[in-house]
């Protein structure tokens, strides 16, 4: 506690969700003042044609 | 916003995906005064191994 | 299933929710051809000091 | 209803599985008072690198 | 790990969800081979007008 | 997006909340190079009747 989940596009590199995890761990405890070791984040990703905008898929637009 | 999530088993078609988030977001812009460019659709699947009604999972009632 | 959960901001009339779900029911099952019987709706409304864009929150945008 | 959901690490056997969701049901239909029909249970599976305690995810620990 | 989420109407007694977490609790720690320790639970209530089937809200078949 | 959700138990000011937005936001965006306005958070609030780990609620350990 708190439970964090980042919910976003595929595609993004390992690099990238490793320090993703960090920072939103950091940003969390500071502001809440959670200790660090409470702090858990889940990564969900989408795939194009699983997200709408205005009633239209991504994999749709291109 | 407003944001909607349509959580369902595998096995539809890429057209009736791109149909259901059209028509749900009609329904929503419509029915909530929301503008269309405001509704978010997200689709999650499941498979059959994973949703159970009383006890017992899909996959196991083959 | 299917099961659909919409997120939005409180003050939509009970009205308004009530005509909400027939018509997300209606566009789910002709789009997925799941009957309406099997079609579960939730609703759930956010406050808006818990709903950011953009790192604001839409009440602290007054 | 109720609608049940329990988010794990991937890597259970489906016999687990089956056997999870018949325990769940059971123990969420005699404390809530709901028939067994009316429980619904659904899976849902993380991989160590969507995943982070602490700011650091499982799959960076080894 | 694992975190497990029980979404039902309101209206259960503090003695029936005290009761609901021990044993989900105890389901899914027997089952899984996670530790007690491990296992979070979280409960969500949803009100009769936010809450609907075949179209139609609980509310609304009084 | 991305979307996120912090889900954390009630009893934080509003200067926290405005806060935690603000820096969760930043960690997001620089970390997965979405734009500031393309990342949205909500906040969810549960209470201690509602939250059980080991089986124990945290209003049942007073």
């Amino acid at each position: 506690m708190p439970y964090v989940t980042v919910k976003m596009l595929e595609g993004r590199t390992e690099e990238q969700k490793k320090s993703l995890v960090e920072k939103v761990t950091d940003a969390v405890s500071e502001t809440t003042g959670a200790p660090k070791e409470k702090v858990v984040v889940f990564i969900e990703e989408m795939t194009k044609n699983h997200y709408a905008v205005a009633g239209k898929r991504l994999s749709d637009e291109e």
